[in-house]
């Protein structure tokens, strides 16, 4: 019963991940209700995002600029590389302030059940990183499941016999995490994978 | 580490109603990965909703035009008056394709809690409507909550002498809901108020 425009609207913000067609009518009359103080706004934040992001020719982050400003930055260590599966991983890695290398984001993970083949990742351009830039240490920070170690193995297959070193991240207890809760196979990881303390 | 264009829109959408920060990055860069086919239409939907959305001045719905399409509406009873808090009520019962008079929107209910007083609602629009209109029937559709009951009250004083019949929705067992899951109140009201089969 609503006319085309609000339904458009409403469509639009219903396709969004996590949103349906119920948060989607709610997020809309929000919108309508205050639109000066927040549809205004919001088309402004989008629009500008719009106009200027891209993705970043190197390692193919978003960023206003190509090379992105963590390609640029002459303080990141240019020999050490963290791939990861996507954009929010380097957001993640970076609230975390562990990794002052390089990224290289390979746009998702093999997947047989999604049809992702490595021809749709950046590998090949992983590849002519890792000759070219002179990179001598990769760290691999892909998830911890089937498709994540799929794509671990492969990327190792692909950087074989090139001079690097590559790890991958520590699996084990999350840090706050209680051993009640954690499922079996994490336990059995953090078990078998057990370090000294004295 | 997401430049400011990134960081204010993922701001914006992290407001939205049902969204937090979390969401807000995911929804961002669902939008700024496929860029021309997800955020340019979103853009373009909420630009031309908040170009064209007003506020009907006789019923107070959102529609293209004021008075809206519902209140100019010749084949909707202008002597039937549903009074709804909201405008997603309206969208709701033209969804159940039940009433076919016209609408009041309140604007919200009265509420200690949020100090919503009646000079917040469009009371005295409805009283002056009742008086002008020549409304004969109003139905209630508000909230079984108690500030639904409270603002039911308040609209029956309010409109206490006038000639009109004042009806309100029924309580009791939803269609499809099972004894079972029912709270007590509901299931109290739809035992009081049995009806006779026979």
């Amino acid at each position: 019963m609503q006319g085309p425009e609000i339904q458009r609207m409403i469509h639009a913000l219903s396709r969004l991940p996590g949103l349906g067609p119920r948060s989607g009518r709610r997020v809309a009359l929000h919108l309508l209700k205050k639109r000066n103080q927040t549809l205004a706004p919001l088309i402004e934040a989008l629009q500008t995002a719009y106009d200027t992001i891209q993705t970043c020719s190197v390692c193919f982050n978003l960023d206003t600029q190509s090379p992105c400003s963590l390609c640029c930055d002459a303080k990141r260590d240019p020999h050490s590389l963290c791939v990861v599966a996507d954009v929010s991983d380097v957001w993640a890695l970076e609230r975390a302030h562990v990794f002052k290398g390089k990224y290289h984001i390979l746009g998702g993970l093999l997947s047989a059940m999604d049809g992702i083949e490595p021809k749709h990742l950046t590998l090949s351009a992983l590849v002519e990183r890792v000759r070219s830039e002179g990179i001598t240490e990769i760290v691999l920070a892909l998830s911890a499941t089937i498709d994540g170690q799929t794509t671990l193995h492969y990327v190792v297959e692909q950087l074989h016999g090139l001079p690097v070193s590559i790890t991958t991240l520590a699996h084990g207890v999350p840090i706050g995490g209680e051993l009640d809760y954690l499922d079996d196979g994490t336990l059995a990881t953090a078990f078998i994978e057990r370090k000294n303390v004295a």
